[in-house]
């Protein structure tokens, strides 16, 4: 399984990948997810891929030769964002053709499912997400990421904390946080956990992360929003009955609702 | 869709459901997924239902018919709770058998998945996890919650907080905190949120709970959870480059790992 996140803020643009791939329980192996392309000072572009691993290569692959070849269409000749994101869909359901046969007669699917994002010169950065079926759809102000993959676990705290106005620091711990969540529930999502911030219009990476397992900053980070978050629970508000429990125990009646139940008849 | 979770702790049972029901975005209702059957001073059992809404009222009904009618084997009869899920388990399975060609050939499926949980006198109390197939499983020390529905989402929650030690009226708040994290982030979750909470060896219901939406405790709650996190989550340990980010906009350079890129051959 796989977990990736890209959130589009006014700042800029986060992209957070775990590495954890598997084919069955007995076949868990690391790779990247994200996969980066740039043209310094002119386009810089961000793939994070989730789905059948020989598909997401396939059509990696396919890009990169795209570019080195000089072809008609590639990363080097899109004008806009969503003219990448299209390309990338095409390439994705072109790859998937040529074994979904074969691959449904053995019980698989070839879907892949990507993130697109970056920012080539006067355009706005924008993310995409790319479907297996090749169509795409980008962010909102109300809706500012976007997940492939084992989404849920680390839903809740996006939705939460993330807004076009987040700083690039605190999305970036967010999305860390996200990961981690997810990694705690799901073994199929694992290290290292690969981090990229994008500055708006500075058409270059330049804030990269790679941290594995026993990273001191992730490490620092879990341990922190651990220990914060059970302070968090901690400090909630209690039921009258919780008081009431301790004097019962010394002889008071607690009250409570009662649920409608289907008693014995006597 | 639904969410319910039960919990096994040292000092006894939680049982929290939501009580949304949907067949397709636009039939939308509201059903109590949570149903108790006791003999005071007893036995006590607690039915959470997800899946198919035929099939969980047909099998809730059964089982009522049973403990009505004297049946051969009710919640009355059984010994002890595994027996009580075997039957459930057996009914469930019973159930979807009158419908499974009928709905197969229009796309459904009669699936139902319970919680079954609660005690019965000289027993300790326990929970099942009843599945389509009749079979079921119950908790571990290392695994004392059991979900079913849309459980991913407020997964992450139980997984940090909840031991068999945790007192019980830290475990319901945790709950409610994993419901509300679902029904914000997935609207096939919704209110009102029932909850019951079992006191070892009490052999009767004190404490229900039915929190709709505007419920005074579930909105304090809900408040108090928003403003803990985001503080645990502004508490965090920031990044090197967070306070370079300041400096560099004065013109200082930022040191940053690179990721491997593949660059424009000039």
């Amino acid at each position: 399984m796989t977990y990736c996140v890209a959130i589009a803020l006014d700042e800029g643009l986060i992209f957070a990948s775990d590495s954890r791939t598997n084919a069955g329980a007995d076949q868990v192996s690391t790779y990247s997810k994200m996969h980066t392309f740039d043209v310094e000072g002119e386009r810089v572009f961000v793939m994070l891929a989730a789905g059948n691993l020989a598909t997401t290569q396939a059509v990696l692959n396919q890009m990169r030769r795209d570019m080195e070849d000089g072809a008609e269409e590639s990363l080097y000749t899109v004008t806009h964002m969503a003219e990448a994101a299209a390309y990338v869909g095409r390439l994705n359901r072109q790859e998937q053709e040529k074994h979904t046969d074969a691959l449904s007669k053995a019980g698989f699917t070839p879907d892949a499912t990507f993130i697109l994002g970056g920012q080539i010169e006067g355009e706005p950065p924008e993310i995409f997400m790319v479907y297996p079926q090749g169509n795409f759809i980008t962010t909102s102000s109300h809706t500012p990421f976007l997940q492939i993959g084992e989404s849920k676990y680390g839903k809740p705290i996006l939705d939460r904390i993330i807004e076009p106005s987040t700083p690039l620091g605190d999305a970036t711990r967010c999305a860390l946080v996200s990961i981690d969540s997810t990694m705690r529930s799901n073994v199929t999502v694992g290290p290292p956990i690969e981090v990229l911030i994008y500055e708006k219009d500075k058409l270059a990476f330049d804030h990269y992360l790679c941290l594995e397992t026993d990273d001191d900053y992730l490490l620092t980070l879990k341990r922190a929003w651990d220990e914060n978050i059970k302070k968090a629970f901690r400090e909630l508000p209690r039921f009258d009955w919780e008081a009431a429990q301790g004097r019962k125990r010394r002889g008071t009646q607690v009250s409570a609702k009662k649920k409608k139940t289907v008693k014995k008849k006597k």
